[in-house]
């Protein structure tokens, strides 16, 4: 058995409603397979403000970089969003956390369980077989380029830029992943219109000369928002800059059948961070509505990433698998077709996965 | 009957094929109504720059200026897609043609003909009833503000710029357009991260004072794009930046059944200038293939905006609407159930719809 020191931070919303179903099924792999997990909490996000002003509070940092992998929940809160002068904003948490343990490739898999076929918006012909990796870079673009308000406050702006060396890793990791899946990448951009993606073009095309076993297309954002609704199938790895892929990847959770079912890795120079990709829905914060599938999810992308488990992590998609096979949802996945007998909220729904595992 | 002087611009690709059919709807509409209508052609993108070496030729631009209204087709070119380093490119000519007439609002309506819902890859479910008014701003946002390269190639910026004024005007239409419509105003940016989207969100904000009667929400671009998949009857009028806006309304065309069924209305300070929201789509230009649909409903959108002539604006998506209803289909809205002999081409589309006229 390995042993693996993990960080827990469940952080806003719904995040420790549904974080508290990932470390509960680590636990139980741990137990079946001898592995020795240790845990500890940190905050983040408006949970950290509320305890120290701080998004991201040293302490959470600190133990951050002393841990073998990150477990996160989910980040923000209605407060802030609706109050554009707020200096101090949860997401600011997430954001330098991203840059401090240079996370800079976000892995999102758009998984299909066909017992979701129905759940999705697309009809059903559509989404069936479809199998994408999104690779989202994480450090860099507008989101952390120089922000700036006029004195007068009637002008903003942010600064989208990108260097070589940005573009060449994670696109060097996407490339890595099509060789060993479907042997094509589609990398998104806006070239023609944006310098930065012109820069993004470039670097991809000259990398391709490399992976001549992998087929590459360049596509346009507006076209790839399009296309992935229009036939998802088409795609297998989808490269893109960090605000291309916020957006994109968003809208393919739909594919997805919900949010409520997608998990991502954020990895780079050195801890891994593992994390689904919905939000912190405050909407139904407390009250035992959320899909704790994709923070379960996550942990499988943990155990395999990080940790190099893939036993562990196939033992954990196949008991969700079995879950939605005998009809389990959650309020986010069922459909007019469910028996309503079966329709769980996250402890019950949770406690269904652990008992399949 | 008015007298008006309209400049075509056809531009690349499929361009010509589609807007031949706008125009012919247009002379049609001039001769039954009694409507004194001129035209005049003039060159942009990859036609400009064979013809003149510049996207947007001067003497077009000075055409433009000259005219009530101008219809255009499509830009781009494959050759400049796949070479970041071209100094000019196509799509110059409509960047500057936008800018010079002031053009810092497009709508672009999401129609839905109920003869098309089974086109689209949304279930007709999620689909009827589905009615949207896109208000994206287009003279600002990163399009516009400035690009840099550094000297040793390897460092690409593009500035994300917003000014007061300019969220000012294109959110005081959506308003004003919100208000004869649903009622409801969805605003979409990135006030999350980005300080440009944050001035937005102010602005709007401070707007929405003004308009009680509107139903005012404030979305984050990357759940806009999930929830257009999830749920598109939930919006009424979207409000979004130019960037977001690309991509959204991109994204929207699937809704429409394709993006062959959606045009698009520029207006601003002067000249309005309409065009189908499909691109110059190379694969199939010269084939016969090409929906001129869009283009005849650009037309449409020309009569009623830029002259105030409803009649004849309804008159044209009434024949429109006929042509679809007695089964007839270009390839793109074509599906399973469509009689193969009523599979037309471009030419025969565009003479089915003067037909019903
Ligand atoms: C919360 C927000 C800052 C974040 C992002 O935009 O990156 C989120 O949307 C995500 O995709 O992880
Ligand atoms: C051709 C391109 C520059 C243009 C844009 O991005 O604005 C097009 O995609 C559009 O939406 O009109």
């Amino acid at each position: 058995g390995v042993k693996k020191h993990i960080l827990v931070i469940s952080g806003d919303g719904i995040g420790p409603e549904v974080t508290t179903w990932g470390k509960a099924v680590l636990e139980k792999i741990g137990a079946d397979f001898g592995h020795e997990f240790t845990f500890d909490e940190a905050l983040m996000g408006h949970a950290g403000i509320e305890a120290t002003g701080e998004p991201l509070p040293d302490e959470t940092l600190a133990k951050a970089k002393a841990s073998d992998a990150i477990l996160f929940g989910a980040i923000g809160h209605i407060k802030y969003d609706n109050d554009p002068s707020a200096k101090v904003r949860p997401e600011q948490g997430l954001l330098k956390i991203r840059k401090e343990l240079g996370l800079y490739a976000n892995l999102r898999p758009i998984m299909l369980f066909d017992e979701l076929l129905d759940a999705s918006s697309l009809k059903p012909e559509i989404l069936k077989g479809t199998d994408i990796l999104f690779f989202r870079e994480l450090t860099g673009d507008v989101y952390f380029g120089e922000k700036k308000r006029s004195e007068d406050g009637n002008t903003a702006s942010d600064l989208m830029i990108y260097h070589r060396y940005e573009v060449e890793r994670i696109a060097t990791k996407a490339f890595e992943a099509a060789r060993v899946r479907g042997k094509r990448l589609c990398s998104v951009d806006k070239a023609n219109v944006l310098e930065s993606s012109r820069l993004w073009r470039e670097v991809v095309q000259e990398l391709a000369k490399q992976y001549p076993d992998v087929e590459t297309e360049h596509m346009f954002i507006d076209n790839a928002a399009m296309q992935l609704v229009k036939n998802p199938k088409k795609f297998d790895v989808v490269l893109t800059a960090n605000l291309f892929g916020d957006i994109l990847t968003d809208e393919a959770s739909q594919i997805a059948g919900s949010m409520g079912m997608l998990a991502s890795a954020s990895i780079g120079d050195g801890t891994g961070f593992f994390e689904p990709i919905h939000g912190s829905a405050h909407d139904i914060a407390g009250q035992d509505k959320a899909n704790p599938l994709a923070s379960i999810l996550s942990v499988a992308l943990m155990l395999e990433i990080s940790f190099g488990l893939k036993d562990e992590a196939k033992k954990i998609t196949d008991a969700i698998d079995k879950t939605l096979k005998d009809g389990y949802r959650t309020g986010d996945i069922a459909d007019a077709h469910t028996d309503k007998s079966k329709i769980l909220g996250t402890k019950a729904m949770g406690q269904k996965v652990l008992e399949y595992l």
